[in-house]
């Protein structure tokens, strides 16, 4: 077993880093705080004797040289980046349990046949830069190392920019790596196992994605002065499809979502219409092609709605992953894992995307899961037990162990 | 009549300072743009032999001295603040069609019985700080100094701190200065003069306003691990108040407007149900008894489509006027003056909300309009034509001359 109280204090001082508002953290991607938490887990590393490589996405992969120098090494992580009133667990917890994993191996003087590379990977949260996993969607060959250092903050700054800043832009090239395995832990960020009383989650699936940019475009006018029949108004446009795609999400039960977190009214002045509205639709299922019908029906019912507005409507897909189904293998390995143990578990679909769903692509990969309170994520207030933490890191470590063999 | 030519060529000096984006301006209250465009004009003034006083609120006043020691002052005047995506002309025509005046009563030597006091309110626009006409809702008694100070800009910036920075804190007690009229000339920002080919507005009424603020709490949590049951989104709960605001104002016609203009979502991030949604909601008429009906109807309507969504609502009323009457007396003598130069006249409310609404409180005050194209303002593409300029500005000369006395 992992030494619990280790990994939860590694968590704690983590969180000390880039502090949020009310208890959470704010330690967006290639943001001074983001450099601050990587030089932490960085020294943490190298007193763990792990040997550091950087790539050209800023993606920290921390190598624990294995037995057969033929062996291609089993990969495990997440990411230390946060939402901008983001949790302390949400991504965090699979980074330092990868390395807590390691610890144990040290302390237990456990060698492995295969190399174990503790991972954290680059904007896994897409908050300050669209998309989200980002880093691990250039290593997959999903994106091109071009298109993710031109995305823009909604300051207008870019990621290539920012990451050479910071001073984390590293000279490996993204995806050169090979690997033999991914594994990822992570909290749920939903209700089901802590409603269920599971305190392990066999993650077989995670649901698609698509974020929809929607670009309206009404006309600025003064709101006391402009008869209501005058009227081009994106903000208006906008609120129709925000119901719409919450119809359109509960029409598609069961297993989908749709909503909307992100708005920018332009010019943003009580008394002004506004003349541009962008914002971006959240959908998502497990079901393929239901995801791509949600997509279809809803540009078109917005369409639509702009049309009889007279709003013109531009839609870009800024961020995209199909349904993935994950490695069956190592998901068995992971529920044999749990069941020595003796924790209860049961299989699960993700709702979020993960770094696991690119690494998918390129190897055999699957994650494991532990309970967050009330379901809560993408919160300040997102809170785990030290017990839930550290039992599904033990699964996390028996699976790495197995995967890395002996 | 005055000079076309000297008070366009003023328009198209002071349009250079803090321009736009789109042919427009950007010189919001208590910038360094502001504080550039008040010393352009200060010159002007003192150029013109005018005599500068500035009160505790920034307002400037730029006296022409009268025969009668004992006369109170004429006053004529409007705002040099803009939008963030303002035109040219929405204020700014006002102050210096106020300074053509004086500088032609200068050219023809014409002395008055009562001084004339070109003057310059501070936060007409209420874009930066809400409410509109801040200044002279002090000057008017209707704030106190306290209340105006306290105001904060979206980065949290109060105006009394940033009306010491920008160096135009003056000496002045504010509402110390007694009125014998206030005369008020701006652009309609609508589309009846237009439309039907009349130069002049006369106007007699204000319509009355209310803006108010909600803000919604919901609870942040993941767009995709979080299920439609388990959201409580408040900004769905925004869209349905959008929709209904849309649709009490269409239930109020004719004559009632109403629209939001200025969003914020929190945390803002695209895998974020927004945890916090504020809001400024914008209300007009000119009948009152409707106006706090719609007012009321909006707030009860608002409480029950969060409630049903389990969103918290509060509202707080950031600015408010009733209608008002200008006095017939000066409305005559513009439309008196309106014919004597032989221009196109019809009578007119103002949709918008000017200073002159809360001179009105304090002085027999009344307002002159002039087209625009299209009924556009707010808009950087707002536009009228020299002519328009030039024929408001006569009937403006014309009546302060009568009310000044010679
Ligand atoms: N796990 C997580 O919150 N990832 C962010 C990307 C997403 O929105 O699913
Ligand atoms: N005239 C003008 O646009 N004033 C700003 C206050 C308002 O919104 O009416």
């Amino acid at each position: 077993r992992v030494n619990a109280d280790r990994l939860w204090d590694a968590l704690m001082d983590m969180a000390r880093i880039g502090p949020g508002i009310a208890g959470g953290n704010n330690r967006q991607t290639l943001t001074d705080a983001d450099a601050e938490g990587r030089a932490l887990f960085q020294s943490w590393c190298e007193a763990a004797g792990l040997t550091m490589g950087v790539d050209k996405m800023g993606t920290m992969f921390a190598t624990r040289a294995g037995e057969d120098p033929a062996a291609l090494p089993v990969y495990v992580g997440s990411h230390l980046d946060t939402q901008p009133t983001g949790g302390k667990f949400d991504g965090v917890l699979g980074v330092l349990a990868a390395l807590e994993v390691v610890r144990t191996m040290n302390d237990l003087g456990i060698r492995t046949k295969h190399p174990v590379v503790v991972t954290n990977w680059a904007n896994e949260e897409g908050a300050r830069f669209a998309p989200a996993m980002l880093a691990s969607g250039v290593f997959a060959g999903v994106h091109t190392l071009d298109y993710a250092y031109g995305r823009k903050d909604p300051d207008g700054k870019t990621y290539g920019e920012e990451l050479q800043r910071i001073g984390w832009l590293g000279e490996e090239e993204v995806g050169a790596r090979k690997m033999h395995a991914y594994l990822e832990y992570h909290i749920e960020q939903g209700p089901i196992l802590e409603a269920e009383n599971k305190t392990i989650g066999v993650v077989t699936h995670c649901q698609g994605l698509w974020w929809l940019e929607f670009t309206l475009t009404g006309k600025e006018a003064h709101t006391g002065s402009t008869p209501m029949a005058m009227r081009v108004n994106a903000g208006l446009a906008m609120s129709r499809i925000i119901e719409m795609v919450q119809r359109v999400a509960m029409e598609s039960q069961p297993d989908a979502v749709g909503g909307v977190g992100q708005v920018f009214f332009s010019p943003n002045s009580r008394n002004v219409l506004p003349g541009k509205v962008v914002f971006t639709v959240d959908i998502r299922t497990p079901d393929l092609a239901k995801l791509n019908r949600m997509r279809a029906r809803i540009e078109a019912e917005a369409a639509e709605i702009c049309l009889e507005i007279g709003v013109g409507c531009a839609v870009e897909a800024v961020g995209h992953f199909d349904p993935v189904t994950f490695d069956p293998g190592l998901v068995e390995t992971v529920r044999r894992s749990a069941e020595k143990l003796g924790l209860s578990h049961r299989d699960i679909v993700s709702g979020a995307g993960h770094d696991a769903c690119w690494a998918a692509k390129v190897a055999p990969a699957t994650m494991i899961m532990c309970p967050c309170v009330g379901g809560l994520s993408h919160n300040e207030a997102e809170e785990i037990s030290k017990d839930w933490a550290s039992a599904g890191c033990d699964v996390l470590f028996h699976a790495v162990v197995e995967t890395a063999g002996l």
